[in-house]
């Protein structure tokens, strides 16, 4: 496969060549294509594709109030420092309705003063076709082809949607901080087994050790004993104490995911279960052409929720006719 | 539609009679069958549909450490002291990995003394098809038709699944505190528009009157000027302080549900939202008998991630091939 064969619609084209030049609006542009689900977006993400997987793709992830959007801020500015070029995606699950995403870039754009080499991005959630994770994957590609060479994917890490973005990135590292309420334990339940790093945050706070502890103790009790185990990093990431630290750590961990195998087959997995929701995607779009659309479930709906009609006998019915009407 | 029109398994009807007698190892066994997205799921469905849609459904949402399930639990003790039959279903977002949610319910069921018309269930969000809001309303559908007169439906709020887990709901209350980190205002904002009923749990702490305040600066800067602006109601789950105030406010939204046409409006919503991803469910299901499984998916997934395929270009193609065979 090359790269040209995909670029069979000229603007598209012309797209991806500013893109791949690192202009931020058409960075800007290409994942607004993205996120309207344009049929552009296809042939813009197979334009893309041959450009991508080199990239490293960390994901940072933890509870609301850790302190993430701090961590990654410093993170980047460190890489930059190192002559890294950055992307960040920052995944707001908390805002399915508000275009309080793009308020945001804003305010973090100025702190980096418009710097060409680090693009910063945060995704709503709403109204993504294929879920969060699907909709990142496709953000990051899209980054990452603009040739960034690290790509930080930001998420507050509660629910399953969250977890499935972290299997986007190659590592993740899980920020915590000392003194949370009751359900910290359940956070760090959903989260332990795909840790790749912790950092305590805001670690000048006290209880910091105790964190620490609970997360040794967590890790001698799991059952499977895993080649790499979670190291802990403290951080302050407001004063930028122990961040240089966590970078150490990104990097030794990088290390062992090349010579194991690890990002391979993290990296297959990843793509496997995005296909899978691509391919859900494109059969949903089918079955709307062969007339199954949204109008038909919203004209049964009423009847259904009224109980006259049972949905559970209805949709197999409704898409045995589709079907045929396909033959 | 007749009830005995859906009843075609002998075992299904079996189970259905025992379930509808109320028997909690019987809604456990209906519950685990939809939770193995077991094929008798659809008949034992269809089976409960009729004796569904009278129950009160109240979703109780809010982020970690907000005192959620105290609340429920002190909730559910005020309903069960004026004669209703309750179910619970907490849905943990936390927990993808781990048979956390059952060892929970245990301990929860203890302090209820095993009240046959008090049922308690919690949901990992493991390998559910269709999501955690589709799983969540087909086990809230089978705990209705188990004679239980109101449903709460437990979950955190904090990402788009929940907001969909809570569409699933009449209603819905979001419980904040005083005092949380910096995020609380992303949190506040994703779940604002859903929000029917705002508690202040552990009121007696500092700063409630503050949560209070901005809530109503929130509310008074919305654009549109909806019928019902959520009351706020404090609370101190632990001691039972409020929890009295919480269920008049429940009521009166409840009246005003079913007099304005709402109640109907939202219901007729998510059911069609949950018709499409049964439809969804189905296809690939389909699909899968034509070859296209996730083995398939696995095979291409590792030149994918090698670089050597472009998904963009495959899935496309691996659906046409699929489709075709169908003809």
């Amino acid at each position: 496969m090359t790269p040209k064969a995909a670029n069979k619609n000229p603007e598209i084209e012309a797209l991806v060549t500013s893109l791949r030049a690192g202009h931020p609006r058409a960075i800007g542009r290409a994942i607004s294509l993205i996120e309207n689900g344009s049929t552009a977006a296809r042939h813009l993400l197979s334009a893309c594709f041959p450009y991508s997987g080199n990239a490293r793709r960390i994901g940072i992830t933890g509870a609301p109030g850790a302190g993430k959007s701090t961590l990654v801020d410093a993170i980047a500015k460190q890489l930059r420092a190192a002559q890294h070029t950055v992307g960040i995606v920052a995944v707001d699950p908390t805002s399915p309705f508000s275009g309080g995403a793009i308020l945001g870039d804003r305010i973090r754009m100025q702190s980096h003063h418009a710097d060409p080499d680090l693009f910063i991005r945060s995704m709503a959630t709403r109204g993504f076709l294929g879920g969060m994770a699907r909709a990142t994957a496709d953000v990051a590609l899209v980054v990452e082809a603009s040739g960034k060479d690290t790509i930080l994917l930001e998420t507050v890490g509660v629910g399953q949607d969250e977890v499935d973005v972290m299997r986007v990135a190659d590592m993740t590292v899980v920020v915590l901080v000392p003194g949370m309420g009751d359900d910290v334990q359940s956070i760090k339940a959903g989260l332990m087994e795909i840790a790749d790093i912790f950092v305590i945050n805001k670690s000048d706070r006290e209880g910091a050790d105790r964190v620490v502890r609970e997360i040794r103790a967590m890790q001698s009790l799991a059952s499977s004993h895993p080649v790499w185990v979670a190291p802990v990093v403290k951080t302050v990431a407001t004063t930028g104490d122990g961040v240089a630290s966590v970078m150490e750590t990104i990097d030794k961990l990088a290390a062992w995911l090349n010579e194991s195998g690890e990002l391979q087959t993290r990296r297959a997995l990843a793509w496997q279960k995005r296909m899978s929701e691509m391919a859900r995607e494109e059969l949903v779009r089918r079955l709307a052409v062969q007339g199954l659309d949204a109008a038909v479930f919203a004209q049964h709906a009423a009847a259904v929720s009224r109980g006259e009609e049972d949905p559970y006998e209805l949709i197999p019915r409704l898409l045995e006719r589709a079907w045929a009407l396909h033959e």
